[in-house]
């Protein structure tokens, strides 16, 4: 049964009661970047909550409340998960018809007046400070198109595919909150012999899961894989835009570099661990024997997100993919124990990220790369366009939600980016 | 001519009075993290020099005075070059013996006893808080030699290298200071066609140097070849630990990845550009013709810098490494102008290194890669002992200084780490 808000919540809202995903916002009415929850078509401005005796029934929180008037949310997120735990209930508990303190915000108009804002009117923006982001490759789906195009179906997974959750260091500068435009890149391609230097013909999108880091492991302590489930903050969409082009001549041998670092966007809510736990189920299956430490105890170790990018041009958007995010190999708990096996110091605010999410078939794929196996099949939108890759002026929605019951949905948002025309060089 | 100090300064100082170099420091008598300068054998605190008016004669700085009260650097890099220009002619010229402001320091023997430290009793700290670090590849004599070691000579270098500064982005968080232990790291190896977990059993140094920078550009902006010294701050020596084991297993097809992440050491002492720009010279030769983004108009574009590596094993000291970086094939203006082509944003603060610095002739070479041919040829080292790679308990320092003139040298000091036994897992 959907819990009952006082504060009308939308049928098929992603931010339900079931939900309550932070983020950070700015007013008209103040600049301040500050914490702030999503409910329904609403925020509740946390810092105004806060300093108005909002938290006055959580007296466990009281030690920490200046994590509520802090510009990113790092500060509140290395409070451990047993405190965003009791923050989630408790925030839940204010909202609910049948709430325990109606004294706090349900009868009191004046607080709601001034922490109470229609979604639509705040700006969002990096909900935390990152550190490092780390892009992983745990899209079996993905990774075996991709290699199915460029080495053949019977090479198409690299020996080591199987056995690690494969994964690069990513550009954390370029990390850009939802509605960010970003710019077509200027870089060196193969044309087709000899390098020129251009605007990338082959602009893409991927569409991927992506985590934050809640605890510091210290550096040369590995994190236990059955203890990594606890160093996870919550979840946002990403979309890592790639350069299919400056990708392909540049990253033999040490990887993806410019093809990535121009920008990677993420949606501006925080799902918080606890908020997806009811929707883990089985990842993609792996008959290889993994070593002891990536390992889980649990078997249901993957989320099940109903994700969508949508593709939109002059002529109209289109729906392009529909998966969902069990489509990975490897979950987050496996990418962290991997990572700091070194000893790898692992701190609050980094991102790690999913890989693209691609399903099998025709239109569950999370890449125009696949999609138009690389610009050699135009794909046929909605009003009559076409594209192999994406053009200026495009715009990629991506979207993810969990549940069925509309009233209780688990949702993201959406995570968006429009491409702009290159700089004049 | 060397400069004189009123200051006893050994000859042979790294930090003679035509250097001036920054770091962050921690005294016995004070644990607040807080700039100095290093000169001779001693140290200048900044902190305590500020605060009892050590600049009151350069006026144009006071309204940035509290830069020198910061945990980092990273406050006094972001006022740019002009601002370091004048604060290091101002500290050469209050260490001079014919100094124009005698009252500041050399007749001020109160302020002396409370600013000045022996070198040997601070402790140093990471001189700037790291946003994002990349590693580049320019040293083409150590491409090369590995190329050659795994493809052959024909094959020894990829098709772009002579076209760009290939580089990959690595874990800012792994960067430590100079005189951190670095623990040998467990990871997956191929075994020799099986995957096992154990103790990587190829640890190896990289000889590097790195960059600070020190300027941003706007993101979806790139920074023009020409204009690119000026965003950058200064230099440090850097070893780029690596798992030669785990790397050939990992690292195809997105590149380095937990063979890097376990510890990167810088030193503690940022030498200023300015420092370094009499010792500019002529790289690698290219015969390439390269993309115009990335021609400088200078044609000496890299520093001569005297790089040296010991090893030290319980047997004894071994110089096993003598070297130049001249023996680079890109400039840090070439790396930042193409790192930034796509608009990619730098910070203040993000760190790039060279990749590692090798000559062509025996004991030139800055890794134990190139120098036991991946293990087949063991050193021979002072004391009778042998490496292929690094064992427990060895310690690896770098060193590096400009000139020849030994009351005026421009050097690094060290750059060590010594070799931890792996975590009981
Ligand atoms: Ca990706
Ligand atoms: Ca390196
Ligand atoms: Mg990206
Ligand atoms: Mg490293
Ligand atoms: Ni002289």
């Amino acid at each position: 049964m959907a819990k009952i808000s006082w504060l009308p919540i939308p049928r098929g809202s992603h931010f339900s009661l079931s939900n309550i995903p932070f983020g950070i916002i700015t007013t008209a009415s103040s600049q301040s970047p500050r914490p702030a929850i999503a409910i329904g078509n609403q925020v509740l401005d946390l810092a105004v909550f806060s300093s108005n005796d909002g938290f006055s029934a959580l007296p466990s929180i009281h030690p920490y409340i200046s994590v509520f008037s802090q510009p990113t949310l790092n500060a509140f997120a290395a409070l451990g998960r047993p405190v965003h735990r009791s923050v989630r209930d408790y925030l839940q508990d204010i909202f609910m018809d049948d709430t325990k303190h109606p004294q706090i915000l349900k009868s009191n108009t004046m607080l709601q007046q001034i922490a109470l804002f229609p979604l639509k009117d705040v700006q969002t923006h990096l909900p935390m400070q990152i550190g490092d982001y780390t892009d992983f490759y745990a899209g079996l789906n993905h990774a075996y198109n991709v290699g199915v195009m460029f080495r053949g179906a019977a090479n198409a997974l690299q020996p080591n595919y199987m056995h690690l959750p494969v994964g690069y260091h990513g550009r954390a500068s370029s990390v850009v909150i939802s509605g960010t435009p970003i710019r077509r890149p200027w870089g060196q391609i193969l044309d087709p012999k000899v390098p020129i230097f251009t605007q990338s013909k082959k602009l893409d999108f991927e569409l991927e899961l992506g985590a934050f880091v809640c605890s510091a492991n210290k550096m040369g302590e590995p994190i236990p894989i059955n203890e990594a489930e606890s160093f996870l903050f919550g979840f946002v969409l990403v979309n890592d835009w790639s350069s299919r082009d400056v990708q392909a001549w540049e990253y033999v041998p040490l990887g993806p570099f410019n093809s990535k670092n121009f920008g990677t966007t993420i949606s501006a809510w925080i799902v918080l661990t606890d908020a997806l736990e009811p929707f883990l189920g089985k990842g993609l299956e792996n008959k290889t024997e993994i070593q002891a430490y990536l390992e889980e105890a649990r078997d249901e170790n993957v989320y099940d997100i109903n994700l969508e990018v949508d593709l939109t041009t002059k002529s109209g958007t289109t729906t392009i993919t529909r998966t969902s995010s069990l489509n990975l190999l490897w979950s987050f708990p496996q990418m962290l124990a991997h990572h700091s096996i070194t000893g790898c110091p692992m701190q609050v605010g980094d991102l790690l990220a999913s890989g693209t999410i691609s399903g099998t078939e025709p239109g569950t794929q999370g890449s125009l790369l696949e999609q138009s196996q690389n610009g050699k099949e135009a794909l046929k939108l909605q009003g009559g366009d076409e594209r192999k890759f994406l053009e200026d002026g495009d715009m990629v929605t991506i979207r993810g939600v969990c549940g069925v019951d509309e009233d209780a949905l688990v949702g993201f948002g959406e995570c968006i980016g429009r491409i702009e025309p290159s700089i004049k060089l």
